[in-house]
């Protein structure tokens, strides 16, 4: 599998979104793109497969989505897996174990990847820091989810054609949800975009984020007028805000991307949303072929077939 | 496997057990009964299998039978299995998203057959308006199970050689109670069966299920006499009833099969009972050849495989 | 695969550590090494593996480690795996069926071994009873874990490269932990072997090993000398004493291996661990080369892959 990807290097681990710049990005996503031309026409099978090759995946809180999503993309690429959806009992708050002495062993049963989802923030790091096997970082806590991050990045390429010069719309609770934060941050290492922020007050985007877009020169702006932050944008990456977190009805109401706001935004535009969604986004919606958040999902599979490729590629 | 079966629709989900037609019900048995001398003599291998195919095991609420007969069923037929047992976390139990939202995200990790068993009603028929993929029904609340339905009738056709013209006692807590009321519907698409159905006072089957027989003529009697409504019987289809539902200590003990009352059935009879069993038939019973009802257990795989395989008809 | 053992019997269950001899505890070891070379060198899929054979493994209470390595194991030897970690479900916690209707009800659904973990002492040898497969006992209650018996032995042979004429210290919680009085028990069956037992006040290892040892004359002492202990040891099996169980602050201190008892070790001894180990052998230790616990976990497993194949020994 070599071939597929140019950077070689000793152990690839998968910790957190900035490890990727720009080059294998684009690489990850071109990709992910053919995979899943080859997975929609049957043609997987005539590709180089990992038959023997082992995944385990090691969930100590539950993401049955992202759990899910991982043992499909390990599976259609012929891997076999094993996964823990209780994984705490291996550790401290079962017994005492440290998460290293953890990880040691589970190397130990030789799989050839562990993809691993924490509550604490680093554990990834942690865990890559003894392993044996690469570590791809499912989620640690309210730390990194790299594989979110770059699934993000591979729809807008997919849907836009580009990474550059783009004006892009963040919305909902900006200042607890990961997944704006992070595609802002993404969005730094391409050419000429421009963020707009949009958050219920109290629910903001916090100031070091600002401040880095202010230091290297990406244009931002803040608003709560959705609709004409809607008009001009090229992509629309909308959240979910937690009811609890709201503190006024009529708020409640008009955080809403429905049918009417869709109709003024442009023809090209895509509406993005990390799932699961709510009433933030009318199910009216979703017939519109500019609604991309059902193909983020399924794209989010892709970019974890490329991931995994990615991290054996040395080994092969 | 186009060849196998000759009714071929643009998709098949398995939603009910009306759905199947008498034509299709023995189509499915002679396969199931095909598939099972196949794997028992270790030639699965020789017929075309579903190498790279992929199930996907969605079960809001826990019921590790069915799920294990469904691994294990689509496995045996090569297929690749990801397994889901907390389905409530995608759910709107968790974060408020919809049954449709979830098929729809989990039909773009590419499954070729979703199982989906759930504690509502209608929401097979739901998951198979939005999905892109076959749905196959495993329970959905006090509404369908129509593998169960179908393994019942295979059990029978295989252990008896007919679907007509049969006596079927069926006796237990017939007013709470799925399985019974399903084989009672089940047998009116055959000819010449005649029904006795054997409850505890205030157990008794519903007038719903009596008025339909009636109205298409089958003849059906009700009794609490079981010596005498087994003596003739061809199939005695036993279900348990739960404990607390009994309203005398005396019936816990007389609503019993055991030895004595198997003796004077046919020798051609067979008892089935959907399992678990508790104590309505004795242990000694397990010895007799007419005690089928593990044997159905293992029909009940072997039918799953079957519909695996008549679902995936019309796409290969 | 039958020419890789000379033992064939009708049919083989794995329940108890008693029911391996030296010869076959040695063929196992060899086997295990085997497994562990050829899965090293990627050549596993080389030799004759156990495609479309299905191991299930059906766990009444969590154990994640040996579940782990149980699936681990049946997939690098090219198995299918269905897994239940809920299995209490099936049974008489849940509606009342028996241990044994649910083994019945399960050999229905054609796998080739059951993997079964039970928190009952005999639940194993009760399943063996009714089952038409292979049973491996993965832990029942207070009562058997054979796999972990032979994994210890097998870890002894690989590192020291004999099992006989050894200096065996046990050291823990020996009146709670099974480990280490199996350990015992397994090392009477070679020659020359003598045991000490460091054990705190309290939880000493139980007068009837004692008395086993005295009457099969295999030499044996007691001592909370750790240093003196250690000095010409030359396996040292440490276990995990839990907090609650220590009477005094000083020995919770005090009962640790560290760098300085090691330092006193013999060159060729080896330092045990079942794991999860939490203060008992400090971290600093792990670089130590005669620390042998993680190498001992990935023995589990290795362990296991042979005992797979010696049950299936017998049908090919």
């Amino acid at each position: 599998m070599g071939g597929k990807f140019d950077i070689i290097v000793a152990m690839r681990h998968v910790i957190t979104a900035q490890q990727f710049d720009r080059a294998l990005i684009e690489q990850l996503c071109s990709r992910a793109s053919e995979l899943e031309k080859l997975l929609d026409k049957k043609q997987l099978e005539k590709v180089e497969l990992f038959k023997g090759r082992m995944l385990f995946s090691v969930f100590y809180e539950p993401s049955t989505r992202t759990r899910t999503s991982f043992s499909a993309a390990a599976q259609h690429l012929g891997m076999q897996v094993v996964s823990t959806e209780n994984a705490r009992e291996f550790s401290s708050a079962a017994k005492g174990e440290t998460l290293e002495d953890t990880i040691k062993v589970l190397c130990q049963y030789r799989p050839d990847i562990i993809v691993l989802r924490h509550h604490e923030t680093g554990a990834a790091d942690l865990a890559a820091s003894v392993s044996s096997v690469p570590i791809i970082n499912a989620g640690d806590g309210a730390g990194q989810h790299p594989t979110q991050a770059l699934l993000d990045l591979f729809t807008i390429k997919k849907e836009i054609g580009r990474l550059d010069n783009l004006k892009v719309v963040v919305g909902g609770d900006l200042a607890h949800g990961r997944t704006g934060r992070s595609l802002a941050h993404s969005l730094t290492k391409f050419k000429g975009n421009s963020l707009v922020f949009v958050a219920p007050p109290g629910l903001e985007i916090n100031q070091d984020i600002k401040d880095y877009l202010s230091k290297i020169k990406v244009p931002y702006s803040e608003t709560v007028d959705i609709p004409s932050a809607l008009k001009d944008a090229d992509v629309v990456y909308w959240t979910r805000v937690q009811k609890e977190r709201f503190d006024s009805t009529k708020l409640k109401t008009t955080f809403v991307i429905g049918k009417k706001e869709v109709a003024a935004m442009k023809p090209s535009a895509i509406i993005m949303h990390p799932l699961p969604r709510v009433d933030e986004i009318t199910v009216e919606v979703d017939k519109d072929p500019r609604a991309a958040y059902f193909r983020q999902a399924g794209n989010g599979m892709f970019m974890r077939m490329a991931l995994i490729e990615w991290v054996l590629a040395d080994k092969s």
